[in-house]
């Protein structure tokens, strides 16, 4: 076995929060789930009745490598209505999921060796996939009393020749913050490849939307429709990259993937028309839950300094609370059943830090910021 | 870029024709497809209701990493009832098509640099992942003579020290040949780890189905739904791997694929459920396709030599008419309109040799096969 590799791949620590929970409930007891990035409400019936027509019609066969040409072309317009931006279908290629469109821009743009910069905090997968595909990790801080802004002078002083690419996450797993037009800006100016982690793109609810391509055209852009139409088990992504870039990734794609998840391919035809009010409704309805986890947890004393303005996730600063917040985690979970991840999985410095996920009803919220504030009363 | 990598994966030369084929096809000539290593059935009615059962109930979240548990157990199940071989659902992995099975096997086992054995003629896409991760690639050749049987004392004299892995492909892509008892045997008393991709597993027409399982409890099995079930665009596939090897592939599955799709998850327990008749139907239908592409190839002068016993390719030895079969193929397609597979794909020792498929209709290899005999006829 490539033992070095595999040990070198840490566990998420909100698996060992999962995996207790799992046991609670087994002994019959009711845990409330705040630690999943995962929406709970049901997909569109648009999408769901795409699935089923193409699965009627049999168009359930491999798709072309790059996606099926209608979802291309849709998502392309897609940028010109929301973003203003012109790309051309040929610059989209479809994939399984937010994950696969990240690993084949990461395979085309690093070699063994090369230095990949990451935005601290951070989603989990990012150092382990460049491990994995033989890249070095460099880790850039962003902080909470900057609204986990990346500062630019800071930027600018630690990058250094050796970095070859830059992953972005904008809105941000786990703080729910979008980089602020000056960031993106300048993160146009450098020579540096960005891969820009959109996937909670569009769930925005202080600011307009915004996509690094709206100033930079080279940038690579990593998308799909797990979060923002809550079709996380259909495996749907999609890079948007400069068009110099398509063969390479077709080639990988091709021997990597064949092609992504077809069924999938047209029920994500169908998200793409789904009415704007449904998509008004949704957006409202996760906003009204946003404002109740802020408010909540200012409440109880915990105040969320910065504003999450974006995603479905709050990261609360817990030091007043813990020095270990995978220990307070468990202990949560113990004392009132309530889930909740745990900080170190995005970096070591947040190991005080708790991330509060809103992607489950308003009512489950209630009920587990309820068993929250039961736990400061009585437990801290 | 990584400009080395990339341009060190090569495109399929049957990608020359598929192109080729659909510049004809939108002039509105009529291509009949034997190139293609897709069934064209439609898949069971049992498939496609499970799968809807599964949108409407909303079971389209992620499922757990190493899959939705049921569909584990079933597919042990199904070791022991077709092959007699015991295994735990504990090691079984669901994937996101057999590609992703092949590409966790082989990270989970190679380090930059190791080197890789490959059988030829081997699938395409084996020495472009084995590239792709790090690997050093070593052809092994099979012979048309020999029944593309793996010669056992000319392996056991090509083997080093240094080959980490065996990647074994029975029954074939190319030749629809599975190994024969005696290799699978002698397999299992090396040290090397053995890959065993069997995602033809079950399509076999003379003999009784075989798994490198029944001799060597060490081994690493690749398999799935796509070929056997006609799932191709569900993107669903299935590891086999020693306990021990599990921990280790659920971390790489965590960070790289989430879990497999989902619905195609719950369409596959649809897909182990059909009833017996309907599979022995598919099995005889294949078997009746085989014969005659056969014997119309061998009335035509096209001697197969060999027995293609599984699968549902025939790899034809084209000798007699060219010394470069992508030309051959491309002459054939412009001349008559059929589509083949050259050669090449699948090794340099076959620039001579073409690859018929008899994955789609009975009609449609007629139609097919008596486009051959018109460019035998007309043109050789």
């Amino acid at each position: 076995m490539n033992n070095y590799l595999l040990s070198s791949i840490k566990p998420f620590y909100v698996m060992e929060i999962l995996e207790k929970a799992q046991e609670y409930e087994k002994k019959g007891r009711k845990i409330t789930h705040l630690e999943i990035g995962e929406p709970t409400q049901k997909v569109s019936m648009t999408i769901r009745e795409s699935a089923k027509v193409s699965i009627d019609k049999g168009r359930d066969r491999y798709s072309n490598s790059l996606g099926v040409l209608e979802l291309r072309e849709m998502v392309a317009e897609r940028y010109e209505q929301n973003l203003s931006v012109n790309i051309s279908p040929d610059q989209v290629v479809i994939t399984t999921g937010s994950s696969a469109a990240l690993i084949l821009a990461l395979i085309s743009l690093i070699k063994a060796g090369d230095q990949v910069v990451i935005v601290e905090p951070y989603y989990p997968c990012y150092p382990q996939l460049v491990k994995i595909f033989g890249g070095r990790v460099r880790v850039f801080k962003t902080f909470e009393n900057e609204g986990y802004q990346i500062n630019i002078k800071k930027l600018e002083k630690f990058l250094s020749k050796k970095d070859k690419v830059l992953i972005l996450n904008s809105p941000s797993n786990p703080t729910g913050v979008s980089q602020n037009k000056k960031v993106l800006s300048f993160l146009s100016s450098l020579r540096i490849n960005i891969i820009s982690d959109e996937i909670y793109q569009g769930l925005n609810y202080d600011f307009n939307p915004a996509s690094i391509l709206q100033y930079d055209k080279k940038a690579i852009v990593v998308d799909g429709f797990s979060k923002f139409y809550s079709m996380t088990g259909w495996r749907l992504g999609y890079l948007v990259v400069p068009k110099v870039m398509i063969r390479g990734i077709q080639k990988l794609q091709q021997n990597m993937y064949i092609c992504a998840p077809t069924i999938s391919q047209h029920a994500a035809i169908g998200a793409l028309q789904i009415e704007n009010n449904e998509i008004s409704k949704m957006l409202k309805s996760y906003k009204r839950r946003r404002n109740y986890t802020i408010n909540s947890l200012s409440s109880m004393g915990i105040d969320i300094s910065y504003t999450p303005d974006s995603s479905f996730y709050v990261f609360a600063n817990m030091t007043n609370y813990t020095d270990n917040s995978l220990d307070l985690s468990l202990d949560i979970l113990n004392k009132v059943g309530l889930g909740v991840a745990p900080g170190l999985d995005f970096g070591s410095s947040f190991k005080r830090h708790i991330r509060f996920s809103y992607s489950s009803s308003y009512k489950n919220i209630q009920i587990g910021l309820d068993k929250m504030r039961e736990y400061i009363k009585e437990y801290t």
